[in-house]
Parts: C-alpha cells; sequence; structure tokens
C-alpha cells in the first residue's frame, strides 16, 4: 500500500482543470451582510459521466487548497491528498468528476480578505465580513451547480473540511449521495477556541499586522502568522508522534546554551512557521479560524444534533476518527455518528487506530484507505457509477 | 476540607519573614561560567527547632515565586499554596521551619537576566548565562546552608518544583529526609520543548524584546509575553476543565462578527495574559523555559535514570500524578517511581483522579490533601518531629 516515487510522479500529471468561478449571485452570509462578486477557485479532475452521477466535492481543512491532486503552484508541492485521489487511487479521476475548491475567506484565488473590495478598489481587510462554515458551502453549492452538478456522488472532507460536509449533510442532503468526514466536529469545543485565539493574539500582536491593512502597506505580519502556525502545528500532532519523530533529540553535537533552535522539533517547529508565511495570508488565517470557532451546527436546530441530519435519511455516511487524534477526539465522532443514528441516517464509524494525532488523515494510514475503498466502493455500485 | 474565607485571611497574616541572601561563593554553572554576586530571595515561615529537624523547602514552578504562604507584594494575592502551607494546613508554620525561595533566573529577587551585572554595571539581558535546573539548586542548597540549616525534613515541589526537588534526590540525598514530588517528569518531552519554544518565539517576535535589552530601553515585550502566556496556560488545565468551566458560553448576547473576545475562554486567556506581564519578566521566561527543556535528569548517568537514584534509597520519597495532566502524565511519574524503587528507595505513588489537569497540584484536592498528610505525618514521626 505504501506510495512509490512513480506513482508520485504519475500524478503530479494528473490532467486536470484549473479555474475561478464568478458566483452568478451575490452571496448572503450568516451575518446578514451580502457580499458582490465572489470568486471561488476551484480544480477538476476527470470528466462529468452521461448521467452526471460521478461527481465528488473535496472540502479541504485551515491551511489546504484547490490543489488536491496537482501541484501547488505556490509552492511547487505535490498534491495535499495522493492517499485517497489521484490515478489509481480510490477517487481516481478516470472514474469520478472530482471537484475541489478554495474555501471563501481562503488565499489561494477565492474571494477572502485579501481581495479587493469592488466597492472600494482596495484589499478588504478587516472590511472583509466574518463568515462561517455555512458561508463556505453556499458558496461551494453555488460553484458545483455552475459546474453544471446537482447532485455529488459523495462530499468528503477532513478536519474544517469535515465541518463542510456536515454543512452539505444539514443543509443541501437532497444533492449529495454519500458524505465522508474525518477527524472533525459538529462543534469547536472550549480548547479549539482557546488555539486558535493563541494564533489570532500572536498575528494582531505584530506590528505589521497594522490593524489588518498589510498588504496596502507592503508589509507582512510573517513573525505573528509563523508563531501562530506553530503553535496550531503541536495540535496537529500526538504526543507519541512527536516523540517519536524527534524525542530529545539535538540539532547538533552538544547544547547551545542560548536560544538557537538545539532540539530537533525546535528547529521542525520553526520550519513550520517559516514555510508557512510563504504561502498563506494572515488575515485569511484570522477569518477562518473564526469560521471554526462560530461552528456549532446543533445551535439553530435548538442544541439537538439530530434535528441537523432530519432530511439526510437518505444520505449514506462514513465517519472516521483517529485514536490519538486530541484536537478532534474520537468522542466528537461518536456525537456525529449518534445524531445520525437518531435521524435515521446510514453511518458507518470506525475509530482507527494510530499514534499520528490528527493529521493521520492526510498521511498514508493503510486501514483509513481500505475502509474509504470499501465505502465508496459499496456506494458507488449502489449508485452505478 | 473546602478552604474558607476566614482560613484564608488568617493565613494571609502567616507570620514570614522576607528575605534576599547573598549566596557566600561564586556559583559554579553547568554551562561552565561562574556566576558572581548571586541573590536568592525567600520568605521563610515558623522556626527551626533546636534539633534543626523541622526545615522544608518548597520548590516552586515556572511562574510562582517565594510567596507560598504569605501576599505577594506585587499582585497582593494570597500565597499560591494555601491547601498545604498554612496554619492549619498539612505544613503548618507552628511545627516546620518553611523555605520558599525564589530561583535562580526569576524575576522576584533572586539573580536573573533582569538584574544588574556587577560586571558593567547594566541589566544582564541576553548576557546572563543560560542556566539548569541543577543550577536552581545548588543555589538553593547554599541558601539552605546559609540559613543555618544541613538536612531538610523534605523537600516539596510540583511541575517545575518537582524537577528541583528531583535534583535534590539525585545530588543531595544526605540533606534530606524524605522528598514529594507533584504533577512533574524527569525529562520534558518533544510536546513539552515544542510549547515553551512557541512561548520563546512570540516574546522574541515582539519588537519590544530588543534582542533582550528592552530593560535598559525603557520598553517591555508585554504583547509577546502575553501570547508567550496563553499558549502556555492552555497546557495547564485539561480539555475537560475548559469545557466544564467555559464550554461554548458568550461573553456577551449573540457573536461579534468581528474579532473581539466573543467566547468566554477567550476573555480568560487574553485576562491570564494582561495579568501575567505586569508580574514577570519576559527574559525570566525565555531562561526558566530553557532551564526546563534542558532537564532530563538521567542524561548524566547514561541514560539510566536509577542511578540519579543510587544514593538515594535512605529518602522516602512521594510521587502524585494527576490522570488528566497531559502537560507531564502519569507515565512520566510511573517513570520516576520503577526508577526510584530500582535504586531501593522507599516512594509512595498516587495518580490522583481528577479531570482539572496539571494545575490540579495547585488547587484543592481532597485526596491530594488526604495523601501528602498521610506520607507527611509518617515522615514526621519517624524523624520525631
Amino acid at each position: 500500500m505504501n506510495l512509490k516515487a512513480k506513482d508520485i510522479s504519475e500524478r503530479r500529471e494528473t490532467a486536470h482543470t484549473n479555474g475561478v468561478a464568478r458566483l452568478m449571485a451575490p452571496l448572503r452570509l450568516d451575518s446578514g451582510q451580502m457580499l458582490h462578486d465572489v470568486d471561488i477557485a476551484y480544480c477538476t479532475y476527470g470528466q462529468l459521466n452521461a448521467r452526471r452521477s460521478n461527481a465528488v466535492l473535496i472540502c479541504h481543512a485551515l491551511t489546504m487548497d484547490q490543489y488536491v491532486a496537482s501541484p501547488n503552484p505556490t509552492t511547487g508541492r505535490p498534491g495535499w491528498w495522493p492517499t485517497l485521489v489521484g490515478p489509481g487511487q480510490t477517487l481516481d479521476p478516470q472514474r469520478f468528476f472530482i471537484i475541489s475548491s478554495n474555501i471563501l475567506g481562503g488565499c489561494m484565488g477565492s474571494t477572502g480578505p485579501s481581495s479587493i473590495n469592488p466597492a472600494t478598489g482596495r484589499p478588504y481587510g478587516l472590511s472583509f465580513p466574518v463568515i462561517t462554515i455555512a458561508d463556505m458551502v453556499r458558496a461551494q453549492a453555488m460553484l458545483v451547480s455552475q459546474l453544471g452538478v446537482d447532485t455529488l456522488f459523495t462530499v468528503v472532507g477532513g478536519s474544517m473540511g469535515g465541518m463542510q460536509a456536515l454543512e452539505w449533510a444539514a443543509t443541501y442532503p437532497e444533492r449529495m449521495f454519500s458524505c465522508v468526514m474525518l477527524a472533525t466536529a459538529a462543534r469547536h469545543s472550549a480548547q479549539n477556541i482557546a488555539f486558535h485565539e493563541v494564533g489570532r493574539q500572536a498575528i494582531m500582536a505584530d506590528p505589521d499586522w497594522r490593524g489588518g491593512e498589510y498588504a496596502s502597506q507592503s508589509v507582512r505580519p510573517e513573525k505573528g502568522l509563523s508563531v501562530a502556525r506553530m503553535a496550531a502545528h503541536i495540535t496537529y500532532l500526538s504526543e507519541t508522534a512527536l516523540q517519536r519523530k524527534f524525542g530529545r533529540e539535538l540539532q547538533r553535537d552538544g547544547l547551545s546554551w542560548g536560544f538557537d533552535a538545539d532540539f530537533q522539533v525546535e528547529s521542525y517547529l520553526r520550519h513550520q512557521g517559516s514555510t508557512f508565511v510563504d504561502r498563506f495570508d494572515a488575515n485569511s488565517y484570522l477569518y477562518i479560524t473564526r469560521a471554526m470557532d462560530y461552528f456549532d451546527l446543533a445551535q439553530r436546530f435548538d442544541g439537538k444534533l439530530s434535528l441537523a441530519f432530519q432530511k439526510s435519511a437518505g444520505v449514506r455516511f462514513c465517519v472516521l476518527s483517529f485514536s490519538s487524534d486530541w484536537l478532534y477526539p474520537t468522542p466528537e465522532s461518536r456525537n456525529i455518528v449518534r445524531a445520525l443514528n437518531a435521524a435515521g441516517a446510514p453511518a458507518s464509524f470506525v475509530e482507527i487506530d494510530s499514534d499520528k494525532g490528527h493529521d493521520a488523515f492526510l498521511l498514508d494510514e493503510p486501514v483509513m484507505r481500505d475502509v474509504l475503498a470499501g465505502f465508496l466502493e459499496a456506494a458507488a455500485e449502489k449508485r452505478g457509477v
């Protein structure tokens, strides 16, 4: 099941389309505001079949993007989900029409705080409205329609992508045949909010943030964004994974007796921070973390999560959690599954034994591959894809 | 067992002595440097008995100080360990001579990076040598001698205080009758180092840090230190405690649709950050976290922790962990107990069932009170105190 170098190089050449769709109507936001001239950047892989029954929507996590199976033009790195999407993988473009879009509020081509506000001709900055996961999903649904797709074969997402999948299930159940959620939660916990708040405060403490107006002043709050990324990155890995990967290994022989990166884990985190600022916008980080913190799917259903799925009984669900994920631990997934069961929706649930923490869903976990392959194959047969 | 307001007000008046001792010799540091004119600030409570057998040393955690049972003059807050130290408590000044000193590198009167370097007449800043837990303990041992105490009845410490207690056991076993370690570890894990590195980077990212020279430039890196404190504070609480305390409760009716503190947990963390900068020095935070990261007691014993205790078989040990402490989880304590057992040292070990996380050792945990009272009472009887 291991990915070979040859596989990767083939996948790098996966036929794909990059596009930016201007949504055909203004977007009404949960905040009550209207957002005009909304662009959603996307990639597609494969072809829509004649019955229009083979479309798949991939929803990305906080810092990911639309380049799920093709190289990211900013970083040059290959697609971010090689174990699931690509030739020979479960979601093979030979069979499926795969859509992956950059979320509303993102910084890879979709409208977000770094976009030009058509009303002023200048970057939105903090005049960009606060958005929600539901707003992101409304924009995705419009994009999917504009790409000629009524009903998706499946909506797949991990982490914040899983939150989007949950919103799809609650809002557009008639437009999806199945739904896969990995390493996610139906609401943000106090600890989740706390970590995000540390990141936001780190960004806003950076004098180069300039009250969010850095773009028009040719500076960037790189140090603050880097600290935010470092803090968040710790939550993506398990304590065990960090210990196995780095332990107390030093960067060089002996201690520096100073504040250089003595330990490999320090150097690794600094690297995570410094490479992140090259590919991510600080204001997008503020807005997206805010959307995640605001996420509490049950809230608009009187606090009863099962009511969110009252029209979803016809959708086939697959919910996966990872045993060492302490960001969105297994009880959060069980909570979703219980609500799906209460709503009468068929749901497969697997807790995958892994010590790799939250990020396991992006890694090569053979059990995850097998479970997803089994679930999606059965659904595809049922759907006749 | 609950603490009543009256008890607290009585304890606020606990008779105590505040002092600053100039160590009678220069301090040879693990780095190889010599530190001259070292001051150690301390409080004492109670009187040394005629046999000099009733002295207790309290070792404090990262951000604590010598004011274990009397008001902190900076904050006006009462002593930080009211459930253990004070009139009517297990460590009662009527019975014990209690010594609590501010660690080397601290900022409450002991020599640290904000002290004046006698060689230059200016604050040390980053010219202060990097110190270790063992350096702190060497300074404590000199202080204890200067206070007329050869052998301590007990050394007690939680968290970083527990690391100091471990160093005492390894280095001065003949100078202690018993030893209590709570919520601690014999070495810093990769995750521990990672969180500290985030804090240090947050401080050093603040332009008001000025390469550590802020003191002479009349500024302070308050924003960076505040972010460091916020990140660390999350690790002091369990996910369950945060959820119970705050959940998703809002600060006011409805969301702000902005970046104000909407959630109570955000407001709480911001408060933790902003009050911390009023009482703590940023460079001290760098140096103390560095000392903790460097801590790996087994290292100088060929990686065999039991060898650290080869002369400690005559000391009675009590090791406590808390079930929801994810900063220094129970396996770290078990590791210490196994090494003590292997060295033939008598060790009581209790994992206390608590959902309050790492900070539980500072809170009113009845089981902890009972265990400590039982252990220390038995030791005191044996010692004839």
